[in-house]
C-alpha cells in the first residue's frame, strides 16, 4: 500500500499544523479551512474508511473527536463544531471537524487553490494544541 | 425544555421510519433523503449539542452509529457511508449517516419541500431495519 498523504505527515515526512498526538491518532488544522479552526482528525492506522477499523480504534477516535471538539468550540468562541465525513479526496479515513456558527459558514465551499496563510494556522495550531 | 420533534418522535407521538432502537438511541430515516437509506442516529436525551452528552452516553452513541453505517452500506451497495453532524435545525443532537458513492451524491442540498415518499420510506425502513 502506498503512503497516504496523512502517513506521511504520521512519519514526519511532510509538515503540518498539528493540535492533537496520541499513540492511534494525530489531528492538525486543515490547510484550506472552510471556517478558522477547521480541523482534521485522523487514525494512524492508514484505513480507507473509519467505519472499517476496530471497534476499539473507532471509539478511541470519537472520544479524542470529541475532546477536540469542545477546545475547538471554546477557542473560537463558536456556538457549533459541525462534523463531516465524506473521504472520496484521501484514502486514508479522517474526521473533519468544523467550527461554525451559521449554516452559511458550515457549508462554504473549500477552496482548495487557496494560497495557505502559513503564519495565521501555526499561530493557531499553537493556540488550539492540546498536548 | 419544550419537547423537540425527536423527543416526540422517541415518545411515540409523531411516527418515524425506525430501523434501531435501544435504550439510549434512536435512529430513523429522514423523511426527506439526500440519498436512499440518509438516516438519523439521536440520542434519547434531548440535548442540543452531541459535544455535552456525557463521555459514555457519547460513545454508546457513536458505537451504535458505526453498527448502522455498516449495515446501510452493506443495504445500499454503496462504496461509502458519509457523516454531517450540524444541527442547526433541530435542537436535539443527530448523526445524519448518508449511504453514497461520488461526492456529488454525497452534497446534494436536501429538499425539505419534496413530497415524503412513505411507501417507498416504509419498505426501506423493514429492510435495513437492525432490531
Amino acid at each position: 500500500m502506498v503512503d497516504s498523504i496523512f502517513t506521511r505527515i504520521i512519519k514526519g515526512e511532510l509538515p503540518c499544523y498539528k493540535i492533537y498526538e496520541d499513540q492511534l491518532t494525530i489531528a492538525f488544522l486543515d490547510l484550506h479551512p472552510i471556517q478558522p479552526g477547521h480541523t482534521l482528525v485522523v487514525p494512524k492506522k492508514q484505513i480507507d474508511q473509519l467505519w472499517d477499523l476496530s471497534d476499539e480504534d473507532y471509539l478511541h477516535l470519537m472520544g479524542v473527536t470529541k475532546k477536540i471538539a469542545l477546545r475547538l468550540r471554546q477557542e473560537f468562541k463558536v456556538s457549533r463544531v459541525g462534523v463531516q465525513v465524506i473521504g472520496i479526496h484521501v484514502p486514508h479515513a479522517h474526521i473533519q471537524l468544523i467550527p461554525f456558527n451559521t449554516v452559511e459558514e458550515f457549508t462554504t465551499e473549500q477552496d482548495m487553490d487557496a494560497p495557505v496563510d502559513a503564519d495565521s494556522l501555526s499561530e493557531l495550531a499553537k493556540r488550539v494544541a492540546l498536548n
